[in-house]
């Protein structure tokens, strides 16, 4: 399944990328190696903080985090660090200041985590575990390893050479597992704060040891939680069944209504804001190297499902989706049986969007759609989601910060970076984009392996150092 | 809603039953009501242990309310009271034999109780509370009040004449609420032991204050769990939404497949074995009094919905039927979000059956259902349930036992008891009757809307006097 890389090549032609050399010099190597048994342990002590953005019951874990990473931005050398106060979770950002007439790169990360369903988990997912090269732990690699290998780099840089070859901006935020809802207003009210020439978003992944990756493309995000209602309490099986309503079947005829037979979501006007595929798109999404037989055989999976006419990998970067997240009503403890009609039932689901397509706009077509197929006797209510409705995001290959990721890609790993979509959301690459107008190209030093967002997280040792060298490459290459 | 009892009326004429009248010392008042006070208590410990047969954890509070009832039957007098094994729980068996030459009574209840949404109740579901002339508590209505009213009778009767009019056996199993499993081959193995001359079961309940009823058919019932699979673990709704299959949205289309637009259960073969209603039963569903609007606006609902063809009467008492009873997918915490597509998806349902209809068979028609509708790349798997498959008991209005049991309660209510059907499910009833050769016929003194199975469970007090008269009135007309 793996396709000659003849488009990235054409790709990276166009953007007047040469085979440019960094020098050795431009990787503090020493004190890299030097250190890597502390950055082992720092990282462990990053991730064992449970910064759950999205369960208030962690809301002081997530302080406890951003109190972390400012006081480790202080240590390394940073001009100031401060944790900043949003309308939700702090933002730590920090900066240096140093380089008069050099430009100012803006590096943004996040430090907040998924929840994890414990159960799951081979060990305990905030008590990191150093195993066979991988550290395990929920955030190791999503996205805490990425933003800590970025501030090592530069500290790294600074005691070498007590100073940096560019201003060096950091945004960390809280909230990116939360739909990064606060950071709109943050970067609306802190527009020269964060102006800056460059932008990276360590939040990103590369495709393995000898493969870098860039992500040119995001989708979007909207969520939504509803209920449903058919009795003032669970009732009697025997005494009411089949002859009131049971919740969890109308939540399941409701769920079964939202795909049609061959795959595409059935709510009315979900794809009104949809374009088509450019044939750029087709073309990187065909060219990807991309292992079907394997990927399924990974996930334990046996067939590919989705949307009729195209390709697994054009419906994962480039269609909108509509996923049901959880689902639960009646009895549903693991053991045991009650013998009841469930009076109530729950539902969480997620789209993701592409093109113009609008987060808010889309959860009113939903909630239409599921009105209209909500039986009688079956109220629906539903209940306001920390703001989830984010913008897809596209990136262009002829800036001046993409041609410093894909040079210093190139020469770390051997070859040109694969271009590719991905699935995914990061609103914070929409934020910066649509309020400071800077494009955050991806940068990130950890695997697309790693488990993000399941169970068993983790992150390879041998990308930290390894992402140091990238980001000393990159400030290196940016300051010239 | 009201329709006159005209059935009802030519039914017990039919059945030949006078109005005699029992004396008023078949009642031992005083001590029935000198002692009130102190048999609330008894109740309230009773209920206090959590005897929960379908939970393993709850193993030993079960053999603990087992060791209870024993105790209080030897202390209220019985000549002998024994904790027996079964395969399952035990079954707590009990004997008076002074009574030479006159018959025998076999008294059935349970000592076992439903699990608990401990969520959902206002007080503590084990911690029985007295309020406002109501014992609320687990099990305080279904079945410990029953059982514990019986035997005071024969408490009351014993110490005020140091003799019972009849022979009493009592068996009180551990095993009702998950289908009494064992109690098949235990009653098959003891059939000397058990042998009586009428019996009746305390596993009933009463329309209201003022009107009794007597139970002439009970539905049975089948469960099944079974699960889909669709990953070995939860993936990312970025990067495989759209292109793996979700456990979630998979069970929702099985579930949406049980019933047909009329709501029938659209599992092939499934109403093979289903006989018409007879005119019988057709009319004393038509005659039974019945407030639809205040059932509707007792629970909370809005709707009748069902089998379309039948009145809800009808298809409560008469007409079999699929509910599911719980399902789970995916992320299910109260709070927070995983942006996941669930890699498995849980379910339990039960079927309430009539006629005919085999239980094992039927479990074996859904399975077959189930496997045509799961969809590519999704497997199942099936939970080994603890047995649960339960034959329908219909009982006839001519037998001596009948005729006792109507002569008491037109006495005690000042009219005569609605015959009605059921949706629920007795094993006991099929087990006497098959195994032992007796009809059962129901003699409980709780009442219809005590929420059993359901949270808040409770009992009227006012019952626990009510009902020793009515087992006084019993023994004595069955021992003249």
């Amino acid at each position: 399944m793996l396709r000659p890389l003849t488009l990235i090549a054409a790709l990276l032609c166009f953007a007047g990328i040469a085979s440019a050399q960094l020098p050795a010099s431009a990787v503090p190597e020493k004190y890299i190696q030097d250190n890597e048994q502390r950055h082992i342990q720092e990282l462990i002590d990053f991730v064992a903080i449970p910064s759950i953005s999205s369960l208030p019951a962690h809301k002081d874990d997530v302080a406890r985090a951003a109190e972390w990473l400012k006081t480790k931005l202080l240590a390394v050398g940073m001009t100031t660090a401060e944790v900043m106060p949003t309308d939700g979770h702090p933002v730590v950002y920090a900066e240096w200041n140093g380089a008069k007439g050099k430009p100012t790169v803006l590096i943004y990360g996040h430090y907040d985590v998924q929840p994890v369903d414990e159960t799951q988990w081979t060990s305990p997912p905030f008590t990191p575990k150093l195993d066979n090269g991988r550290i395990y732990g929920r955030g190791a690699s999503d996205d805490k390893g990425s933003v800590i290998i970025a501030v090592w780099a530069v500290e790294a840089m600074l005691k070498r050479d007590g100073k940096l070859p560019v201003n060096v901006k950091f945004l960390f935020e809280g909230e990116e597992e939360i739909g990064s809802t606060s950071l709109w207003k943050f970067a609306r009210e802190h527009k020269d704060l964060l102006r800056a020439d460059d932008a990276y978003c360590a939040d990103a992944f590369q495709k393995g040891d000898e493969q870098a990756a860039m992500v040119m493309s995001t989708k979007g995000a909207c969520t939504m939680e509803f209920s449903l209602k058919t009795a003032n309490r669970d009732l009697h099986s025997g005494v009411f069944g089949g002859k009131l309503p049971n919740a969890a079947t109308a939540l399941a005829e409701i769920i079964a209504s939202f795909h049609t037979a061959d795959g595409k979501v059935a709510v009315p006007g979900f794809y009104d804001k949809v374009t088509p595929m450019t044939d750029e798109e087709r073309k990187m999404a065909a060219s990807y190297p991309y292992d079907e037989e394997k990927e399924l055989k990974d996930n334990g999976a046996t067939v590919y499902t989705g949307e009729k006419g195209y390709t697994s990998q054009e419906r994962a970067w480039y269609r909108p989706t509509l996923e049901i997240t959880g689902m639960w009503s009646g009895y549903t403890a693991a053991e045991g049986f009650l013998n009841i009609v469930p009076a109530s039932a729950h539902c969480r689901l997620m789209c993701r969007l592409v093109a113009d397509q609008d987060g808010n706009e889309i959860l009113q077509l939903i909630k239409k759609h599921i009105e209209s197929h909500t039986p009688t006797g079956v109220t629906v209510s539903y209940k306001p989601m920390v703001g989830f409705a984010t913008p897809a995001a596209k990136f262009t290959s002829n800036s001046p910060a993409f041609k410093a990721a894909v040079t210093v890609l190139t020469q770390l790993y051997g070859k040109p970076p694969i271009l590719m979509g991905t699935g995914g959301t990061n609103a914070a690459l929409s934020v910066m984009k649509q309020e400071l107008g800077l494009p955050a190209y991806s940068f990130g030093f950890v695997q697309e392996d790693e488990n993000f967002h399941s169970h068993n997280e983790f992150m390879r040792v041998s990308d930290l150092q390894k992402g140091q060298r990238a980001f000393c490459m990159l400030l290196t290459y940016l300051g010239k």
